[in-house]
């Protein structure tokens, strides 16, 4: 099991980048080579040379940067030596079983359609993000690669999620729900009317009807799908309030009952931890005939090691497989082209 | 200044609406009148006879009511003596200057839009919610009445709620964004592309450009403008978001540290009380020719008081002269129509 991982992407990278692959490769024996692509000069000097990882981690070179605030499809045009686009092209060539990047999202997802084919019978890739709410994790997509979506994409997200939720974090019969403004089938825009006529027919679907916002965090539903836009508006206001909520306590204590601060803040800062969303790694870019993981910008050596773990798992479940059998059983067309 | 309230609506209703209308009447004597509609024979066991309020609390019967779960436009088709249409029409003859229910929020709006006339030029009303974030409120429009938004609408929204915030909240110069998932104008879905060029143009707002969904928590806006499908995921998911990291708290805590767990569960108690939504009342309706209040489902009686005074803030600040006048400014449409 060979996996690429994007040296340049990221708020961290290359240092943190490296790091993380290093413990991923230290941390297990059979966990497979690593292939770092990117500068090679630099990521060089982040490498320890004891003990030697020759064998297992490799570098590929590539002279070329996306930077964050690149225009995604430009850059990668633009850009053919950068490191996203080797990652991606030595999936392509089979080098490699999966590839990772905490890069420029679009860039990365841009550069995963150009050089990877869809699944067959796929019309759209989404991202399945896995929320850790506070008690059992749940899985949203598409997160964002998919802003303007038709009621057949989001059917697939619901299989796809489906199989993922299963397959990677081990959750029976996953309860699929459709993130509307209310629970009644008649509720939502034009787009949610018409995907929750479309999933309900799916009878492989466990479909539990619209949810609502709220309901996220209830754990009402093991799989939540919704379109690219409000996949992402919620993944990150999710993120926002957390922290709000969390800075807002710490504020609060200090100025009205000191005593308890320090306490309260340590254990706080535990509970964020467990609640963080570098424990999950990245995320799958599901849809595409490969494995593609898609990291946080501000991924650090944590993530990334957690996202190696991502990538066996999603390689080892088979989950691609899964998905081109299910879409088979469904009937979804062969050919998908939307 | 005479304020009608649906005395049916909502889950606490007719007691605590009841009680917070009495509330209102005896708290400030310059308040105006309360004109309670619903059931006559109900209404009046739930007002004390000591003091007499006779000359400043009123009851309008009305014989029927909208159920939660009923369908809204059918509702106020078939039972036109309920609660909210009479209130409506009260509202609509001039009898009272604003109409506040925690009833049914679609039958409400659909009572409003039917016995209301939108205000000249104004294509959609929308409903604009004050968000407690942890530092000072903001203001999100649309939260929900108008699911299938066009550029249009957005751009009256940004100019509605923008006079809202800064009459009502008192916050000067209202900086307004646009919800979408990056900050560069060309991030978004057809709708936030072509609204973010719709508002740019119209100098007299104080437009920032886009926003993500973090950002709402870290204020940098005070107005966020978005269509009421992803307004209503929003509020609705930053309500469960609270909850949630509220119970995880009170949850591990009681595991973890037991001792911290009394002192810390009182605090945070009360950090959820100065965020709490009924501290902001309801929501107005914005766009009729007359003042709407929604309130959240569950109301109480503190909600339906405070409600009292967002209405007769709206009243005293000359919200909707000030729409109209920045909406001929403006050059928008005379007789919006859609």
């Amino acid at each position: 099991m060979r996996i690429a991982i994007d040296a340049m992407g990221g708020d961290k990278a290359p240092r943190e980048i490296v790091k993380g692959a290093v413990q991923a490769v230290k941390e297990s024996e059979d966990s497979g080579e690593i292939v770092l692509v990117g500068d090679e000069n630099v990521i060089r000097e982040y490498i320890p040379s004891d003990p030697p990882l020759g064998d297992r981690l490799h570098v590929v070179h590539s002279s070329q940067i996306v930077e964050m605030n690149e225009s995604p499809v430009e850059a990668v045009r633009k850009k053919p030596d950068c490191s996203i686009m080797k990652a991606a092209s030595l999936a392509a060539d089979g080098k490699v079983g999966a590839i990772i990047s905490a890069g420029n999202t679009g860039a990365f997802v841009a550069a995963c359609h150009m050089k990877l084919r869809r699944l067959p019978g796929l019309h759209r890739p989404g991202i399945a993000v896995v929320i850790p709410t506070y008690d059992q994790p749940c899985v949203i997509c598409d997160a964002g690669s998919n802003i303007s979506c038709k009621p057949r994409h989001l059917h697939q997200y619901a299989i796809m999620a489906g199989i993922y939720a299963e397959q990677v974090l081990g959750i029976e019969n996953p309860r699929v729900g459709l993130l509307s403004v209310g629970q009644e089938d008649l509720k939502g825009n034009i787009l949610v009317k018409a995907s929750n006529e479309y999933i309900r027919k799916d009878k492989s679907i466990n479909f539990i009807g619209n949810i609502e916002g709220r309901d996220i965090f209830q754990r009402v539903a093991d799989v939540i799908v919704t379109d690219g836009f409000v996949g992402n508006v919620v993944l990150k206001l999710i993120e926002g309030v957390g922290e709000g909520v969390l800075l807002a306590i710490a504020r609060d204590l200090r100025k009205e009952n000191s005593e308890l601060a320090a306490p309260v803040n340590a254990f706080l800062s535990k509970l964020a931890r467990r609640h963080d969303y570098r424990e999950y790694g990245g995320a799958p870019l599901l849809g595409l005939n490969g494995v593609c993981i898609v990291c946080h910008g501000s991924s650090d050596a944590l993530a990334i090691r957690n996202s190696v773990r991502v990538a066996q798992s999603v390689l080892s479940h088979h989950v691609n497989d899964r998905i081109v059998q299910r879409l088979e059983q469904t009937g979804n067309g062969k050919n998908g082209k939307d």
